[in-house]
C-alpha cells in the first residue's frame, strides 16, 4: 500500500506522462527500494498513464514479484537491456520520461534517447524531497538499525584495549553489527585514535591505539533497509582534561540545537544553533563541516543542516546532528545523534550515553 | 612511474587533446587509483597538452599530493564543482574531452558540457582494455588478496557448524579477512546452504546452516586496491554421494579450462573448454552463467570468459575460472580459480585445496 502511494504521488509530481527509474548495478537501487520494495540490483521501474511495470531480468523474477507484488517484465537478454527498455517504452508512446539524472549515466541515457523519441525531465528533486520525510514504518527501521548498532559498539568496548589497531576495532564493530541482525555496516566503519582525532574523515587505519589515546568511533548499519549513523568518544585510560573541555563543547553545542529545532526551520537556522555556541567559545574555524545531513536507505540524503542549507525542516524528518571540534595535530571530538523532527521539537533516537566511553 | 606511463598511454590512446576523469562519490574512483594511485572519494583526473593535475578539495589535499606526486589543484567550494572544473578546462582550450560515460551521470554531463565549448568522447573502452592487462606489482597485490582470504576461509572453518546462520558465517569470514589485512569484503560474502546452494547468487542469509548440507561459499577482499574472487565447498557431515559426483564433474570441467587456456584465444573460446565438458556429461543447462570474469580493482572487470566473449586472451591478465552446476530445488557445486595468464598458459593463483571440505 505504501509503495502504491508513494508511486502515486512520485507520478503526479513528476507531471510526465511516463517515470522510468533504472537500476543497473544499484545506480537507482534507493528509489526502487523506496517505490516498490525490491532490494536486488537489476530492476527499472516504468510509470506511466497506461500501466505501471517492473522489469527484470530471470535471476530475479520470483523476488520482484514477491516483493513488489507489481506486473513484472522478464528481460531475456538477445538484445541489449536499453533496446529492450527503449522498446517497451515505445509502446507507450511517452512524450516526456522523467529520469533520474543524477543516477543514469550518460552512456545508458546516450543508448537509451537514441531509441526512444520524447524528451526526457530530472525527477530527481521530486524524489530527494519525498524520501525526505519518513513514516513512521520507516522510522521503526532506522530506530532497529540504531539499536544494533548500539549493542555493538558496547561489545567493540569490551574489545577496544591500547595495542590493538583501528581497523582490528572497526572490523569487530561490523562482525558484531551483523551479528546483531545488521545486513551491513552503513559505511566504513571510523576508528579515528590519537592524533588522527583530529581528521573529520578519519577511516579506521593500521595504526596501533596506545593508552591515552582519544578516539572517534563514527558507525553505523544497515537494517531491512534502512540506516544508523553514530558517533562516540572512546579514551583509552583516564580522559585529559583538554579532552573533557572540548567535550563539553561539543556536547553543549549538540543540546542548543537539539532543544531548539523546531518544524519549519530552515536546515541553515538549525546548523546555527550548534555553530554558533562553538563560535562563542572560540573554536568556530575547528568546526569545519555541517551540523548533520539526512539519513533513511542512503546514509547522506536530505535534508541538509548546514550553513547554506535552504531545505525546510518538517514532521518526519530524520538526520543527524553531529557538531564536532579538530585540532589539527592535536586531537579531535565529535559525538553524532540521529534524530526525528515531530510537531513540538526533535525525538532523539539515539540511546547511547554521550559522555567519554573510558576504556582501563 | 608505473603511474605515468599509464596516463601517457591513455592519452596518447585516447587521440583527445584532453582526458578528464571524475570520481565523485566513487565514480571514477577505479580509474583514479589506476592513473594516479589516488584512493579517495573525491577527485579529478585532468590531462592535456598543457600539463596534467589532479583537482579535490581541502579534504584530501595532502593525501592527493602524497598518492599522486602530481600538482594539485584545490577547490574550496564557494560555485558548483562542475563549475569550477569547467573554469579550468576552458582555461585549457580543449576541442575534445575524453571522459569516461559509462561513470559520469548524465546530470553532471549536462552542467559540465553547459559551460564547456568542446566535444566529448567515451575513453571507457581504452581504460576497460589497459587495465585488463596487469603488470607484475598489480598481480602481486591480487596474490596477497588472495592468500589473506584463504587464511581467513580456514578460520571460517573453524567456526562454522550445525545450528549457525548464513549470516553469522559470512560475518565471521568477512572479520577475519579484515584481521588478516583485508581493506574490506570485495564483495558481499555468498554462503549458500543445502537447496540455497542451487541458487548462483546466494548472498548469506537468515537460514540456519543443517547437518548434512552442502555449502557454496563464494568470498574475496581487497588488499591495496585489489580485489580476490573465491569459491569453495564446504559440506557439514560427510558429503553425499551425490554432492561428491557433481562436484568431481565441476573441478574436471575446471581443469580442463585451466590446462587448455592458452594466450591469444577469445574468452568464449576458453569457456567452451569448461562448457563442453559440462554439456558432455549431461548438466548443460544447469551451468547457466559465463565461467569467469576479470579481477583487479574491480571484482568484475575485463576479460569476460563467457559463451559470447570477444575478448582475446593476453598475457597478465587476471580472471576467475568458475563453473557451476545448479540443480533447482536440489542443491548446487561451484568452485572458483583466481590464474593469471602467462606465456605458455595460466598460472592459478588461488592456493587452496579444490576438494569438499568437511566439517565435523
Amino acid at each position: 500500500m505504501v509503495y502504491e502511494e508513494r508511486r502515486k504521488e512520485l507520478f503526479e509530481r513528476s507531471e510526465s506522462d511516463c517515470v522510468v527509474l533504472i537500476n543497473i548495478e544499484g545506480s537507482s537501487r534507493p528509489s526502487l527500494l523506496y517505490f516498490t520494495g525490491f532490494s536486488g540490483t537489476f530492476a527499472t521501474l516504468v510509470l506511466s498513464k497506461k500501466g505501471e511495470w517492473v522489469l527484470t531480468d530471470p535471476r530475479y523474477t520470483e523476488q520482484a514479484k514477491k516483493q513488489t507484488g507489481m506486473e513484472v517484465v522478464e528481460y531475456r537478454g538477445g538484445k541489449k537491456f536499453t533496446e529492450f527498455l527503449a522498446d517497451f517504452l515505445r509502446d507507450l508512446e511517452c512524450e516526456e520520461i522523467g529520469i533520474e539524472k543524477s543516477r543514469v549515466s550518460l552512456s545508458l541515457f546516450e543508448e537509451l534517447s537514441k531509441n526512444v523519441k520524447a524528451s526526457f525531465k530530472s525527477v530527481d528533486e521530486v524524489i530527494r524531497k519525498m524520501r525526505m520525510v519518513k513514516d513512521e514504518g520507516e522510522i521503526e527501521k532506522i530506530r532497529k538499525a540504531i539499536e544494533i548498532a548500539e549493542k555493538a559498539f558496547m561489545d567493540m568496548l569490551d574489545f577496544v584495549e591500547a595495542g590493538r589497531t583501528e581497523k582490528e576495532v572497526a572490523a569487530y564493530l561490523e562482525y558484531r553489527m551483523k551479528v546483531h541482525g545488521a545486513e551491513k555496516a552503513s559505511f566504513d566503519t571510523i576508528i579515528a585514535s590519537g592524533e588522527r582525532s583530529a581528521l573529520p574523515h578519519g577511516v579506521a587505519s593500521d595504526k596501533v591505539i596506545r593508552e591515552g589515546d582519544i578516539i572517534v568511533v563514527d558507525f553505523g548499519c544497515v537494517y531491512d533497509g534502512y540506516v544508523s549513523d553514530i558517533t562516540r568518544m572512546v579514551s583509552i585510560g583516564d580522559p585529559k582534561e583538554e579532552h573533557v573541555k572540548i567535550h563539553e563543547i561539543v556536547v553543549k553545542a549538540q543540546d542548543r540545537a537539539i532543544e531548539n529545532a523546531k518544524p519549519g526551520m530552515k536546515g541553515s537556522e538549525i546548523d546555527a544553533l550548534a555553530r554558533d555556541y562553538i563560535e562563542s567559545m572560540g573554536y568556530g574555524r575547528e568546526f569545519g563541516h555541517g551540523l548533520g545531513h539526512g539519513i533513511g536507505i542512503e546514509v547522506h540524503e536530505g535534508p541538509r543542516i548546514s550553513k547554506m542549507s535552504e531545505d525546510v525542516i518538517e514532521e518526519g524528518m530524520v538526520f543527524t546532528v553531529e557538531p564536532g571540534i579538530y585540532l589539527e595535530g592535536r586531537f579531535g571530538v565529535r559525538v553524532e545523534e540521529d534524530v526525528v523532527m515531530r510537531k513540538d521539537g526533535v525525538e532523539v533516537l539515539t540511546k547511547l550515553n554521550r559522555g567519554i566511553f573510558v576504556k582501563k
